[in-house]
């Protein structure tokens, strides 16, 4: 069960860290999958950040070093691409360098699984999910006990309060609606379009994005919170000028690049 | 020689069967190459298809147990991802999982030419290539005997019966004007733009596309005579509406997404 | 310092070749990293080129031998792309292929500087880099000496001549104005819009192009530097009718199919 009630993140904190953002213009480390690279890069190029693929183990140690952060996606895990993301997750905690995981479908499949585990327990700064990988990740941390009695969407926003709790970090579901939570405050955050959904790539780059954002100084959680925001803000745009998934990614990255938040 | 009159597929069947696909809005398992992975999820999602790109050799065959169809294309092939691939059509056979091969270039280069080889005999719902690679194929197939004396259009019909026929799988091969065979009956589809010639991707999404048809229950070739047809159908939409190769992409999407077939 | 005046390309040069690469449409076997694939094919099918991506280190061999190009870039290198990369580049010289080197982020990162240093005494018909990677190749090349005295963009103008006549090659600096030097004479290229770094892939793009161009007769160096003009028109008219990056994409793959050059 949820421990504490959401409260809606407002579009004054949204304004001040986007502006915030864009000024710091932070350096993302991306190892992330196959199938979202160039859209990755794009999101992150049309919000002013850097997004740099460095992919080799000694490599992506060195990058983690120096990059501002660091988002690990398994979606297209391999043996040796473990390798390198536990490289560079090594380097970036010894660096002070923030990393966030996406767990792409996290639970059925083993090598992530396992890995996703592990990854755990090394001081992600943030983790964003869908309500089925955040439900997986916690009840394999777990040992499988609890959480599934739940109606999904609940669920997995309790999930992901335990989950904060028990490792120290922020937990992003997304959905309809959005939930980032530290584990004692769980802010919701609207917005967005279903043409996100048929687009490869919307929730992948939002984990970029998300990364991106946890390099900001101040309150860790309002920043992760604002990633989400802004991405739903310009999908929100990009669908009302659409006429299809095509035309969508065209516009949302045009909605990014000029995004204009009313505080 | 072709062994058979084709006949040209009626639109009356495409648009009952791209109704019945967008209702089973298939799980494709998509083994592909490095160009054209975006592309090909964003088609699949424009027709409402769910993609999915697992490429670990151990998680590649978990998830062939589950997808509704598994497509295996060759065109950035390794000896790690020949691997992969190998294990999960292995577990798709096991599991009843239609999959389809695209034997991208196949011929001249010596990896791919002998894995297709090997994929042969390991029964492919569908084969889907242009004229040449179903050449090379069905040439190499037959110890090179044969279909090369023939004028290219014809000959590449010809042995993609043949190749129909001996591998008892259904053969597609594609150009100006599409042919998809049992080996006994021959389709025609017609559609389409040279446009689509000018954009990385589209043959390679076909064959995701022709990988997901082939999941629907019925007639085994009106169904991935469809995947052509529907694809032709948005080319030449797409073609009417773009100013150049770049604006194709996005209208073509679009038009996968909008797509309604007169009867 | 720069060793002599630059001169201005002219664009009587540029309406001449760019003519004749559509006429030869040459087929450029691309090493590229896993970020750009889809829009460096994109970018040479709108020029009218063929793309073609092959990377399994015995196939790669065999494909630079009939390829009338090979671009190798090392952004997204591993140990295994190395092999790979390193058997088409002496597969290329022993055919007569032309390649062309992209040098992404060389310097710091220690994989990629190693081979970039070991390339550079494989006779790459062109180097493509931004200031940067141009002065970090020099520098490491030159074992630290020198050029970091300098301002920056006169300092890799003077690193790329010194470049070019050491290693017997065409030096291409890529910024606000682009530089071609084959040491001993320079040509300064004008256009292209500063929304073309808002967006992933054209400095790669480019090298793929400036590999093409490399593949055809005549002066070597007015061809390079006609692929950067290419590169700049199309950017300059797409940016005229971009609303940002995501519509900036199309606008330029549409601007290069349709590029006609006032001579």
């Amino acid at each position: 069960m949820m421990t504490h009630q959401p409260e809606h993140l407002s579009d004054a904190h949204v304004a001040r860290i986007l502006h915030q953002f864009r000024q710091h213009a932070p350096l993302v480390h991306c190892m992330t999958n196959d199938v979202v690279q160039t859209f990755t890069a794009n999101v992150l190029l049309a919000l002013n950040a850097s997004p740099a693929m460095v992919i080799d183990p000694e490599e992506a140690a060195q990058f983690s070093g120096f990059a501002d952060a660091l988002l690990i996606n398994v979606g297209t895990l391999t043996q040796d691409r473990q390798l390198a993301m536990q490289a560079a997750v090594t380097a970036a905690n010894q660096a002070g360098t923030p990393w966030t995981l996406d767990p792409v479908a996290v639970g059925a499949l083993t090598l992530r699984s396992a890995f996703c585990q592990q990854l755990l327990s090394q001081k992600p700064a943030a983790i964003r999910g869908n309500a089925s990988e955040i439900l997986a990740l916690a009840q394999q941390a777990a040992g499988g006990r609890g959480v599934d009695s739940l109606h999904q969407a609940d669920a997995a926003v309790a999930a992901a309060q335990q989950l904060a709790r028990d490792y120290h970090t922020l937990v992003i579901v997304t959905g309809e609606v959005d939930y980032a939570t530290d584990g004692s405050r769980t802010l919701t955050i609207s917005g967005g379009s279903p043409l996100m959904t048929r687009v490869v790539g919307t929730g992948c780059a939002l984990s970029a994005v998300v990364a991106a954002f946890s390099s900001l100084p101040g309150d860790g959680l309002l920043n992760v919170a604002c990633a989400c925001r802004v991405m739903a803000l310009a999908g929100k745009k990009a669908a009302a000028q659409a006429q299809g998934p095509g035309t969508f990614v065209a516009a949302f990255l045009d909605a990014l690049w000029m995004l204009e938040v009313a505080a």
